[in-house]
């Protein structure tokens, strides 16, 4: 188990190892070639960035069968559980790491959410894997908050703006490797409140579900990453909130709202 | 009016300059800092590569009059205009260069068609562009082959594997500066013979519109593109099918359909 961050400091910019409030600075890069170096930073010190930016940025549309079933009671129609594991996408313009501000343009209305999601990060090149090969091709898990502003999600022909506007996809603090996503648990927390606590892998399909049925088709690249879905029922949050996601085993992924 | 290529000889990749039938290198990026150097070579002797590989994708779904009609009619559906541009996203998996082949995957149905696009590739950081300034923002243009399978696009929740399985999206041959959209046609030919022809700015919104209207949320980075729609009827190809995208201004875009 290895705790990797992508961090920043006056003079350097790249990835640590994360041991307490330490971090040991690497030279290149953990997915690819790295070599350890001498420096090391007080975590406190240094500016976290975004643990990875990805060449392919895929994301779970709907993967709980409670949240399926809230969010259609929601809109007042049946509940409509996905009948293979479809992938959709988002957007990397719209990655701000751990501490960065979500910003909450303008022009959105009061249905502006969050969504809790574990993060799956590509490890190796992967084509046609099985489901038993899958998990061997990720490197290690993040959080990600799958930030989504409900009427355009509704309005709009794709998800562009609802879910891939500036800032609406923390996804960090860091990476963390050789876990079990089966004893993970999610928990998210509003101004400290808890709003939702869900047993992370309760998924229709699991990351090896996904995997496997993308790997089909798309090679899988080094640094992709595949975010997961949420469960529960997400809250609305304003400006002056501060969001944060806590997954068992990685950390917590902690974002404050502002206004745009 | 210049033409840039990204190319591959056995000791050098990176970009070059196109002029007539030779290629000059240069160390760096058009995009951002370059240098020319002393070294030309052959165009027929190097190997061109996808021109750009975008931090950000976008992609427009519908955006031709007569190709939303024609589309329809094979629906039986009425047609259904959009009333703003909305963008929508491809993956960077399926991109190809110029001259390799489109693999048409073995479970894949005889509804596997070509789109011919204009892209937009994008040359600075830009957010909240008027419509006047988008163009400012354009570093030039190259060509698109948004290769679709129908049945899967009917039938799955997203367009992941209809439009976004591997070799699904070639981009090419190079990029090309200081154009007029306006001056442009767009002309699609199967093993030799035109199938489309069609004026390539035609578009119910043209590139202007869709950077002004994105770059309202999400930062348009260099490298980002911008692939435009398509008009037309577009035909089945097959194993064996040459495909030529041809933009006036630009070049032809050309690539093989295999059986994969």
């Amino acid at each position: 188990m290895t705790t990797w961050c992508r961090f920043q400091t006056a003079n350097r910019t790249g990835y640590g190892m994360v041991d307490g409030d330490k971090v040991t600075a690497v030279d290149g890069n953990p997915l690819g070639d790295f070599q350890p170096t001498g420096a090391t930073y007080p975590l406190d010190a240094v500016k976290l960035l975004v643990p990875v930016v990805p060449p392919t940025f895929y994301c779970v549309g709907v993967n709980y069968r409670h949240h399926i079933v809230e969010m259609a009671k929601l809109r007042n129609a049946a509940p409509v559980f996905p009948g293979r594991p479809d992938i959709g996408y988002r957007a990397n313009n719209a990655l701000i790491a751990h501490d960065e501000d979500i910003v909450k343009p303008a022009d959105a209305g009061d249905e502006f959410q969050y969504e809790g999601e574990l993060v799956a990060v590509i490890g190796k090149r992967c084509r046609n894997a099985s489901r038993d090969q899958a998990l061997d091709c990720v490197f290690g898990w993040t959080i990600g908050n799958d930030v989504s502003e409900r009427t355009w999600q509704q309005s709009d022909r794709t998800l562009w703006r609802a879910k891939n506007s500036d800032t609406f996809k923390p996804m960090g603090p860091w990476i963390v490797t050789g876990l079990d996503p089966n004893a993970m648990q999610t928990v998210i927390r509003v101004n400290g409140r808890e709003t939702d606590r869900f047993a992370t892998n309760d998924m229709i399909f699991d990351t090896a579900d996904y995997i496997a049925e993308v790997s089909k088709y798309c090679t899988l690249e080094p640094g992709d990453v595949m975010w997961m879905g949420t469960d529960g029922l997400p809250q609305n949050i304003k400006p002056g909130d501060s969001v944060e996601i806590e997954i068992s085993g990685i950390g917590v992924l902690r974002n404050r709202v502002v206004q745009g």
